[in-house]
């Protein structure tokens, strides 16, 4: 019997999980060849719709994200272009698995071969789809997962997900992965622990592993010595999650009293559903990708988003970023494809090259602002010019809003500091209303270590003295010019990475709303 | 008419050229269809072998660099695997041009959608062999350029720019196309004025252009006050490059009398030939990725290639780089697929990754340490435990060559500093025995602005003031612990920088043997 074997991966939702590893890329299925062409044809009719009822069951309770995910898996499925080649096959005295796998294979090719970055990554929804359809066909249910089991494979479907039933634990270990995918999302908001990234597998695991994705690893086929010390990590982790929500209703200070400002990362605007205001000081960063999923939005749409997000925060401010497409943002009609995403046209740079798209969400949030107190901010900001390209379209709309007496505010306009350009050289930016720093991409462009690539993850860190030296000298440089200073990056809500965020000088963190308790809970234990 | 059109890009080869545009995408070829299928595949196989005997002509002027290339497409062309299904689509009553066409058509779709990096470069090659063949069918030269025109279109095959004479001037200006391209080190080395990256054409672009390869840029349709413009910076040009020929013997100094010392970098040994040692202080960089080219080299490879430019150099001396793959410069069977390989797996990260790999290259620089003054450097340190482990494996090896008697010397090493980490907190490194400043790279992350992409091309400026900024508090912290610092990049030879580096405080450029007059003269106007 093999060793224990410990995988390094990166963290995409923290938590513990012991438990059964349950191999998602096991794909053999027991088809039963029918007698005849009309019975596999009955056969592959009866899947489908078992795979459309599964799919609406599921919609039954997701939320308004997971819904608009699982809607789009069942419009396909009931596109007869989708399914038309398989049912031709099957004519042509191929059984009703072959043909609906071979259908969907090629429909599939077509996806991954696209020149949209959009069309690839629905590639991963006709996987599902296919995948769902076959275990339709497989009278055996081999495929279920024990309950509380480790997912362990190199990527794990949407669907998957939500059709598991996470109350007695479990986990996802994926070899591959994001921590930005769909599936990564869902897991952070619904506690599931996940870790991606760990890299190519040993030739079989099974049995019991432990995940544990505070840290991102996991070990397989554990010792009793390795189950007893993650039992402690896990329990330990356990009491600090709970203590924690002792601090979610208090202002956070710290240990000798300094008080900090805690406000929330929010990415659409249901996000704020699930927050009493009273927790937070705000909203430090919302973001506006949202509204650019599938097509370019209109000014009402986005104007009612804005609106809904204000009125929620009261008077507590709400720090809008105008949208930041590309590097792992891509939006279909208005990204375009490179080599190297992160260091290319996205942001503020995107939004200066297309105008007339940031004019319509630059005309929403003015006519939004007069329903809360608004701030704007504009990412990827390198160079002073973008700045004042970008302050200037707000000028500009905002006299054509004036001049047609339509309701407006101007909003106070920051920027994020993200860009290492402009961390270094900050005297160029002294007439900003503020500062944000976004600690994700500081510090994978300080570490030039990509923030989504596990085999550089080591490199990438926040704490590194180069990244710290860069905040603080931020901090005084925003203290020196009375120009205040947040950071809305992941670090903001680490609780390993606080106490150096508070003494690099910060005493402002925008975090993930599941954070919360944890980030104030952390920042009661520093002493600075 | 239409008025003039001022496209801007970036350049890839600096100089000046005015000439008839020549449509590189004008792809309209007279075929005429012959009687029998016999006659068809008579006709293909002398425009093969046409093509085979105008690649072999091309070899004979050839260098090693272009010679490689050329000898790939010709055992190309000899396979039957390619020309094959060319031959059965003729039996099956096919013209030979479309069967031609077809066939290498579905062979390169295989190549471009390789895993691979390097299968899908070589697509380029499959396009150029088709086109050349495809040129051999049609009786008409419709295709030829005009003498000293200006090449226009997507992308530039390596055929096409050998079999040019370029001797009554002429340039090329590309809508996509790298500044890395093999095309582009071509035309580096022979003065050709190349532009990259204009993208987006207007319609029919017909007539006389200008190319201004010195900024990067390209005029169309230009009118008479823009010609007479031209021509002036053409000469002034022209004549900075003349009057720099005169400062090509004498060493570097400033207009008040402050030596500065030019090394050359290098990309494979057969570079030095052409250069007079005396005209500089030393090889800067020595990059090995040439050695790494379609398969793994031997250590004996490796050591005949640096002892050759150790004895080259004499007494002054060779830095030489170990291997920078990834990033630009994938290497089969060695290099990662990644997201943003800028940011990814690259440099000393991989060779840490891969030891055994970087092992086989310290043994070779050990050995080859006797035959002059080296110094070795490692790329893309971004943390000081890097360094620390790359240098404990040449401590390793060379305590097994001395195990086994084997003459060697251990030479200083050194780091590229690159990486933003490095430069803002250089207290990390005080144990290294020089630093090399990386200007492309530095800049790129500084800037979070690929430097082979475009559109942000504008961003991606060495003379950002962060950018300076990081280089003088690299300078400063070298002076105050006595580490010698150089710089390397493309900064270093161009003219419009070497002001601005020099005020930064380094006295130690390190340029590409082409630039090296025109740095020296431009260091000769600078009053520091």
């Amino acid at each position: 019997m093999p060793g224990p074997l410990r995988l390094q991966g990166i963290s995409a939702s923290a938590g513990y999980a012991e438990g059964p590893l349950f191999r998602l890329d096991r794909t053999a299925l027991h088809y039963t060849v029918k007698a005849t062409a009309a019975d596999e044809k009955a056969a592959l009719e009866a899947a489908i719709g078992m795979a459309t009822g599964r799919l609406g069951a599921l919609i039954e309770t997701a939320d308004s994200e997971a819904a608009g995910i699982l809607e789009f898996q069942i419009a396909m499925l009931e596109d007869d272009a989708l399914s038309g080649p398989a049912f031709a096959a099957i004519d042509a005295d191929q059984p009703a698995d072959a043909a609906w796998r071979r259908a969907l294979d090629a429909e599939i090719a077509g996806y991954e071969t696209s020149d949209q970055d959009y069309f690839r990554a629905r590639a991963a929804d006709l996987r599902d789809i296919r995948d769902q359809v076959l275990r339709a066909l497989s009278e055996d249910d081999e495929s279920a997962a024990p309950a509380g089991a480790i997912f362990y494979g190199e990527d794990i479907a949407p669907t998957r997900f939500l059709e598991t039933d996470w109350s007695s634990g479990g986990g996802i270990a994926l070899k591959a992965g994001s921590a930005a995918s769909h599936v990564a999302m869902l897991a952070r908001s619904r506690g599931v622990p996940m870790v991606v990234g760990l890299g190519a597998s040993p030739a079989n695991p099974v049995g019991v592993a432990l995940l544990d994705a505070e840290h991102g690893g996991i070990v397989l086929a554990p010792s009793k010595a390795e189950i007893e010390a993650f039992r402690r990590s896990s329990s330990s982790f356990a009491a600090r999650r709970d203590k924690a929500e002792t601090y979610l209703a208090r202002p956070a200070v710290t240990k000798v009293g300094t008080a900090v400002r805690v406000q929330v990362n929010i990415a659409d605007p249901s996000d704020v559903d699930g927050i009493d205001i009273a927790t937070c000081d705000g909203v430090g960063l919302m973001r506006t990708e949202f509204l650019f999923g599938k097509t370019l939005p209109d000014e009402e749409t986005q104007y009612r988003a804005y609106r809904k997000v204000l009125e929620w925060a009261g008077e507590k401010p709400v720090t809008i970023r105008t949208v930041d497409a590309g590097g792992d943002k891509p939006v279909p009609g208005f990204t375009v494809e490179e080599g190297n995403p992160f260091l290319g046209l996205r942001g503020i740079r995107l939004s200066l090259a297309r105008p007339e798209i940031l004019r319509v969400q630059i005309r929403a949030l003015l006519r939004a602002g007069i329903h809360g107190n608004l701030k704007v901010m504009f990412p990827m900001i390198a160079v002073a010019d973008e700045y004042a390209r970008a302050a200037a379209l707000l000028t500009e709309e905002q006299t054509g809003l004036a001049a047609r007496g339509v309701a407006h505010k101007m909003p106070p306009l920051g920027i994020m500091v993200e860009v290492p350009s402009v961390a270094i050289a900050p005297e160029a930016f002294a007439d900003v209303a503020f500062f944000s720093i976004g600690s994700n991409d500081l510090t994978q462009y300080v570490m030039a270590a990509a923030r989504d690539n596990a085999s550089v993850a080591h490199l990438n860190s926040v704490r590194h003295p180069a990244v710290l030296r860069l905040i603080a000298s931020v901090v005084a440089f925003g203290r020196e010019r009375k120009i205040p200073v947040s950071l809305c990056g992941d670090a903001g809500g680490d609780p390993a990475s606080i106490p150096a965020l508070l003494e690099a000088g910060l005493r402002d963190l925008s975090v993930a709303p599941a954070q919360l308790a944890m980030a104030k809970a952390a920042i009661a234990d520093v002493t600075v």
